[in-house]
């Protein structure tokens, strides 16, 4: 397990700093966020220091993602939430503030004034097709 | 693999209707949203219909979410982003639209005008530790 000495969620993940922990397993642990959008908002993070999704070997976010079907259920279960979101944030442009890779759980109820600026646009023509293609290009290098 | 009639995502997986699609797996598909948030703005989804994220079986997710590293990394390069969200809604109170699991992966800039009404809030005393320990017993059951 490779830790950070200044990251804050490495801190927690050593015991440095206290938190409300919810699992604790031998690479991942969950907490409650200190600053809660929403009752039972929790942190999923690897106990190992990454910055962003990008820096994961893919094996390593699988073990950390297998752990949120039974820990998003639980915490709809104690809630009572209708809904949730999963929000990961890569980049200051992202929102990101702790440079350590983290799952945001964000309960949801109908009406609970939370959401997106969510300004969805459309494709000049042409523009999609060539993103397309570059991107499956990308993917085969 | 299971595929629901009416679901839009069911129907791509199918090619009943068209999509640029960036990446197929057997078990997976990647496709740029058609109402774009940014460019480059992709869905990553399971081609079984799952209409949530805690109907799938965390095998599934797992295989799923292997994609991402590669995928936001492809998605990166080409759109020259400086970072991104990975936003995944479950339920029509958290804004999820169409009943089939998706992954929006959404490539920020600075100043682009996209974001969250992130009202952090603050537990009253106890709360946290009440929440905490109902967590952890919901995942013991």
């Amino acid at each position: 397990m490779s830790t950070s000495p200044n990251c804050p969620f490495c801190r927690i993940v050593t015991g440095q700093i206290p938190a409300a922990v919810v699992l604790a397993t031998d690479d991942a642990l969950a907490f409650l966020d200190i600053g809660p959008l929403a009752d039972g908002h929790t942190l999923l993070v690897p106990k190992s220091h990454y910055p962003t999704l990008g820096d994961m070997p893919p094996d390593a976010l699988q073990r950390l993602t297998g752990h949120l079907p039974a820990l998003t259920g639980a915490i709809m279960s104690v809630t009572g939430a209708s809904g949730f979101n999963l929000l990961q944030n890569n980049g200051s442009a992202a929102g990101q503030v702790v440079d350590h890779v983290h799952f945001h759980i964000i309960p949801r109820t109908e009406g609970d004034g939370l959401g997106f600026r969510w300004n969805a646009g459309s494709y000049a023509p042409g523009r999609a097709d060539a993103l397309c293609q570059a991107i499956q290009a990308a993917l085969r290098h």
